[in-house]
């Protein structure tokens, strides 16, 4: 099993009767929970949702792996130009599974500038020597503005550098067919990989999006894709209460019912912490909604929010135990880490170290970590744990497929859209006129119409 | 001004009467705002509460420039080893103030190890030369699990490198008296600066606390120190209407008050990032408590979540606009950038990309700002901004006072204390316990027992 699941601490047995779900309540769950199953695995089997599939797709991970070996070989820097879902997956891959100090000590070293902060991106323009660089723009229509703009501030000293040639240091991620990116891969002859148009961003990290930087910066994606592929496995069990992704999904369905928006995931490692901010996307975006598949107004959605073990218990504990019992906790543990010795009492006049002798830091972790479960389990705050075994290649595969398995039987048991974003829209357009783009004139007029309506109220 | 707050979008007139404050709702909580004045100021001028007197201490700003200006040319590395209110400020004045790039092209290159996951903790002893490094070890009591036991893993490397001569590469930031590093402090000559008994560790970035790190990468805390003292008397503001660090208390106490029991920061600057993770302590250890001044339980305190703008409109702001209307939005824009270079169209064929010719990628930024403030906005959603000019040491150094004032006055309005955390207790106690520390083998044995009777439920 390369994760398990550990939900003892939503169950009445552990915190009561008022927080708890009894066995009873998750029968309920289970039996609607089959028509969701079948109608998930009916857009599998159709290809109208093609995460499902990703994991098996032993092709791409050898184009990619031959695509990387020479890219290693000819860049000595990689920035990857992509936002949000083009960009959450390659970060935690990259921190998940490589040093700390990847940059200072390997080639090519790897950024991902996913934000348009001006001076954040100055910076990186003046660390890295761009003709020895690669930049890969991730973008499944080749607009979204962030993305174009920062392709374009590079595009600068790219022509600088290498004038005509400049197409050389360029990789596309795309659509197959449609979209900007392939007009400008029509004039020049530029790499391309694709996104499957059945794939929405957030669900992406396993196509080109994602494996292309983790195969550059050296990660095994073969082992990566056998996790997921062995995850997608156990997700297919029929028999709910075994399926780690539908119990994952039950519980959360039921608090959302009962009021608890706050999903917290707090992983007990800093190489996981990047994976929580993954989540969040995946979380927020997917199950953020204001109308159901009847059209009714739901207005529905846990916030997450990113949290780190031991560090965050000196800074959300206190709330987390004291504050509304409004959330419910995913921790994030590791059984087994890579490098962990045993302490020593170099102060040996100080009695207060002596309990340190012989233990590890991977101890005291895991041990804060039973504490914090404790603390809340035993003021009824539900919560549940994922274990690693190790964090390795396959684990990670593994929980990118439990997460977004569970992300749509959670939409599934909603009755919504887990795999639209209609409310970012509005901001999208908003953002065109404002930036004066063509098309968006009579927008913009109506938007200086309402900023001059509004009144100021500032200090 | 340093700073200024626009909190027009969270008024009436802008978000409308079912989420919208009144003249007279805010006019209300004002008055009952200067009683809770009155008992702040009483407690700043008894020096109960430390903080608000910190942004005027001259002298302590000169003793840590010349004691910065040393070490900068002994050593290589900094490692700030302390953890939550000990490494939250000074990370973020690192990440807002210095260069991203700044390890790989300045010394001493500056390391915040603020967590005991073994193998980032390795990474980093492999990284650096420990005869050439600071240890700055900062605690209070000095009996802190996590910043003790990184304390004793480094101490085997330091030992192995210098022998006797270890406590030359060490510097202490704790009481004035009391706690084991002063113990230590008696048997070695170790330079000790002091954090102010009256001054809690989430109210402690102005103290040598954050101002040591600060000054050794370079930062100029004596500006940093004259922005919260310019911020400290703007917070003195007798008529509340025209206190910012009031208003932004009284809002959210309204809204907590409502059942909107998230705090979104969301700053549109990478620099700000790490602001917004120093304010979460802040907010949620200061306000999540269980009981009111007068006894009676209240499980109040908002879960502050931290965003990030454009990069999380890619994320979160689906669920921000369509999901529950249950947080508050507090902006952070910038309103001049260092670096802001125009873009040029470099693909003329795609005329898409026309509307980014002469524009720049900081104004992109904030018309992304303005974009999503607008769709909230439309949407009812309360939100408000906190501008920086600019960011530099004196808009740093405000936005630290001014949230401090804010987080005290809604304690007060609250009637609750904002400046313990009993809820952690319980967590430390059962880490020590299961760590085998002396003095808990009772606790440890209840543990067991609680552990045994846990019913288990795993996939």
């Amino acid at each position: 099993m390369p994760l398990t699941l550990d939900y003892s601490n939503v169950m009445v047995e552990n915190i009561g009767e008022t927080h708890g779900i009894s066995e009873s309540m998750l029968q309920t769950i289970i039996q609607n929970g089959h028509d969701v199953y079948n109608t998930l695995k009916e857009k599998a089997v159709q290809d109208i949702l093609g995460f499902y599939k990703l994991p098996f797709d032993q092709q791409l991970v050898k184009s990619i792996k031959d695509y990387a070996e020479v890219a290693r070989g000819r860049f000595n820097n990689y920035v990857h130009i992509g936002i949000g879902g083009s960009a959450l997956g390659p970060i935690a891959l990259q921190t998940s599974l490589r040093n700390s100090y990847y940059n200072f000590n390997e080639k090519p070293k790897m950024f991902y500038p996913d934000n348009v902060d001006p001076d954040w991106i100055q910076e990186l323009t003046d660390h890295i020597d761009v003709s020895k660089t690669l930049f890969h723009i991730v973008s499944k229509s080749g607009g979204t503005a962030e993305t174009a703009a920062t392709a374009l501030h590079f595009m600068r000293y790219l022509n600088e550098a290498l004038g005509d040639d400049f197409y050389k240091n360029l990789l596309f991620t795309t659509d197959p067919v449609e979209g900007l990116l392939n007009r400008i891969a029509s004039e020049y002859p530029i790499k391309c990989f694709r996104i499957p148009p059945n794939v929405g961003g957030r669900f992406s990290v396993l196509t080109a999006v994602g494996l292309v930087p983790a195969a550059i910066s050296g990660i095994d994606i073969g082992q990566l894709m056998q996790g997921a592929a062995e995850m997608a496995e156990i997700c297919k069990t029929t028999d709910l209460k075994k399926n780690p992704a539908f119990v994952y999904a039950a519980i959360h369905y039921h608090y959302m019912k009962k009021g608890k928006n706050i999903s917290v995931m707090m992983p007990y490692s800093n190489k996981l912490k990047d994976m929580a901010d993954w989540y969040r996307q995946l979380w927020a975006e997917s199950l953020g909604k204001r109308l159901d598949n009847d059209k009714n107004i739901v207005s529905t959605g846990q916030t997450p929010v990113k949290a780190l073990g031991a560090t965050d218990q000196h800074s959300q504990v206190q709330l987390y135990v004291e504050g509304p019992n409004d959330k419910v906790l995913s921790f994030l543990e590791v059984e087994k880490f890579n490098n962990d010795h045993s302490l020593k009492n170099y102060f040996t006049y100080i009695k207060e170290f002596n309990y340190f002798e012989g233990k590890s830091l991977g101890q005291l972790l895991n041990a804060e970590k039973k504490a914090t479960e404790l603390a809340l389990t035993n003021n009824e705050r539900p919560n549940l744990t994922i274990k690693f075994p190790q964090i390795d290649e396959k684990s990670i595969g593994a929980f990118f497929f439990l997460l977004e398995s569970a992300t749509a039987f959670t939409g599934g048991l909603l009755n919504i859209n887990a795999f639209n974003q209609p409310g970012v829209e509005e901001g999208k357009i908003a953002t065109y006129a404002l930036m004066g783009r063509g098309g968006y004139e009579q927008k913009k007029l109506a938007i200086e119409k309402q900023l001059k309506k509004k009144k100021t109220f500032e200090i």
